[in-house]
């Protein structure tokens, strides 16, 4: 263990956040990766991947994903409290209001080229959307609460010009008049959904929005802990949920639907040829949840009846025989991402914007963990200690 | 201090980077704000702020900026050793040919409202970089290299181009045959700079370019972490520098100065004033510098230079003597940020681009970490603790 004198002190050039010297610092302790280390408080969600809970702000997901609506837990996790009816509609009108893009960004998206990767689209798209927010650098309560509105209602709409666009079709402007769920799924099939694909997006929705302090909710409140802005924070965020080891699983498992569906296997023969070859069959198990997925559960349901509206039935007899496969030989459950894939996959949506499906939702957790960040500002900084070399002396170049 | 049931995991759905249960996990630890908390290894610097020591790599910054340029130290962060003088010459000759933008992304910048946040503008520019980068998603070490040199090359022209567009001028393109200071200070001033101009703001480069484990660089690497890509993290990088917290100390330095400049006042009389009325005298002292901040000391000597060259010999003689009444009043130094300011706005940069400038040197240590970080590759991942409510009921809408 290094001693404090030997470690290099974070932070850069004056800091006017300077706390006085008086106060005696704690000691130095070395946590590679942060591993067990709380950094922060948070009332937005709680874990327990013993007994498969998940709870936002005090609500348990299930009764979340049975009782309300996405639009309801964004105003849960912004406010701190459901809201009543009339709340709800005036965040729905607010939303709305706000889920047209400013041309100019639209017109960024008409720029990138179809091949580009649609995670870096996006995060340029919601970057760019600061150039034209007058309020992008108040930091008021009441600015940063409108911010994360306008981020939540745009969000939709980048991704679905985004897909249109780079399939050489117009992008459809949003119908204003309905969920946030029902606006994107028109805006990208160019159709209003049917009543179970509304649902079932909605509920997706509902259970990606908030999962704790992960890689993409860290790297936005370190950004947001400078005192930076809402859109760099979750500029930051897009660009950590982009990496493989975070968003991205329901790409996997969608692979291995698609691979299942052209091999003409049984999905028990399927899995028992994968654990015979030692491969790991994606969407099963989870780090966090060690019995059961509580957002698993309840998705499965609603892939039967989304499958049946769709007339695709497949997909919910392959996720079943599957899972019980698993669960026999493996003694593992299916997770959230296993079912979200045939869900987005019914729904129209092509595999590679799973993950900025996956952002839309996220974008009201990122902002909720902002607004409480900012709430009780403090600067996120950890230490690196220096392994490299010492006493080194430059040697002209010419005897280099 | 919870128990390890009581807190919330991070991560996120399924995670590919899950550990085998087998291995005992760490006793869990609070740190707020993860004050004191070491959180990886790094070779790129060392800052001893009890005698004002900063090392990049095993060399002294003033052994560096006295005998090296930017690309030489670029050179080192990257790849671990001062370039002889073929690898220099292949170097300039990489960053020249990199310089010039995508059109798109030109177009981009010429879509930006002339009264947008430099930073902002920056942010969203860099994101787009990776639309038209062939490379941008390939993890080799190769291709990062290149991407690190190419997002080197490209910023300062990012930010001539901005500047001159607001202006109402068009952008310039580089010149590719100098140094990145001199075909920048050209880019934005449509002059080729003197040569205490070019060698000052190439010393400046040196002095910014690494600096530990501070807001923006956490930020990086936390988002490069989940295998996201180099563009995703240094979006985020900007997005944290452009914090108050973290970069733009010498914009307040340099409204500072212009504020002695317009007053009238003698500087001794100046800071006598504003210390009696207990303001704060921006650009002195230091969080991690307790005596002397070396970046400072490189660039006094150098500011005579260059205010002589520029005949504004104003600026160096408040710098001396505010640096004289403070040392006297207070027991204080000026810092790095307090010589920077004037040095910028001599070379004619605007003070709202102050933090740009920093980025353009910092690319370097961001992109290096990012090297680094891949090199041995950990999530980076704190926890929260929960204290919100708990067993909350979902109560009918039309009820609350």
């Amino acid at each position: 263990m290094a001693t404090q004198e030997t470690l290099t002190p974070s932070g850069d050039g004056t800091d006017k956040a300077a706390k006085p010297a008086d106060k005696a610092p704690l000691p130095v302790i070395k946590r590679v990766g942060l591993e067990g280390v709380v950094a922060l408080d948070s009332v937005l969600s709680f874990i327990d991947g013993q007994v498969g809970e998940l709870i936002y702000h005090g609500y348990d997901i299930k009764d979340l994903a049975e009782n309300t609506t996405f639009e309801e837990v964004a105003y849960l996790l912004w406010k701190g409290s459901l809201p009543n009816r009339a709340q709800l509609d005036e965040l729905n009108a607010q939303l709305q209001a706000e889920r047209e893009l400013p041309p100019m960004v639209l017109d960024v998206l008409r720029s990138v080229p179809e091949d580009a990767h649609p995670m870096a689209a996006l995060r340029t798209a919601v970057s760019a959307l600061a150039l034209f927010d007058s309020e992008a650098d108040d930091p008021s309560p009441e600015a940063n609460y409108r911010k994360a509105l306008r981020l939540t209602a745009r969000t939709p709409t980048i991704i679905a010009a985004f897909d249109r666009l780079r399939k050489g079709k117009e992008a459809l402007a949003p119908l204003k008049r309905n969920s946030t769920a029902h606006d994107f799924l028109y805006m990208l099939n160019g159709e209003e959904p049917g009543t179970a694909a509304e649902r079932t997006f909605d509920v997706c929705l509902v259970l990606h929005a908030e999962h704790g302090l992960n890689a993409s909710t860290f790297a936005g409140r370190v950004i947001g802990a400078t005192l930076s802005d809402m859109y760099s924070a979750v500029t930051g965020a897009i660009g950590a949920l982009k990496g493989p080891l975070h968003g991205g699983a329901n790409v996997e498992v969608m692979k291995t639907l698609l691979e299942l569906d052209r091999s003409g296997k049984s999905p028990e023969q399927f899995i028992l040829d994968k654990l015979a070859a030692k491969e790991r069959v994606m969407g099963f198990g989870h780090r966090v949840y060690k019995t059961l997925d509580p957002r698993a559960v309840i998705l499965r349901e609603m892939v039967q009846d989304l499958s049946e509206e769709r007339g695709q039935r497949q997909w919910y007899d392959y996720g079943v025989e599957m899972m019980n496969t698993m669960e026999r030989e493996k003694g593992i459950y299916p997770n959230v991402d296993f079912f979200s894939a045939s869900v987005y996959h019914m729904l129209g949506i092509d595999m590679d914007l799973f993950t900025t499906i996956f952002t839309l939702s996220r974008m009201t957790g990122w902002t909720a963990h902002l607004i409480e960040q900012w709430s009780a500002n403090r600067l996120i900084r950890p230490r690196s200690e220096y392994t490299g070399p010492r006493n080194l002396k430059v040697v002209p170049i010419n005897q280099r």
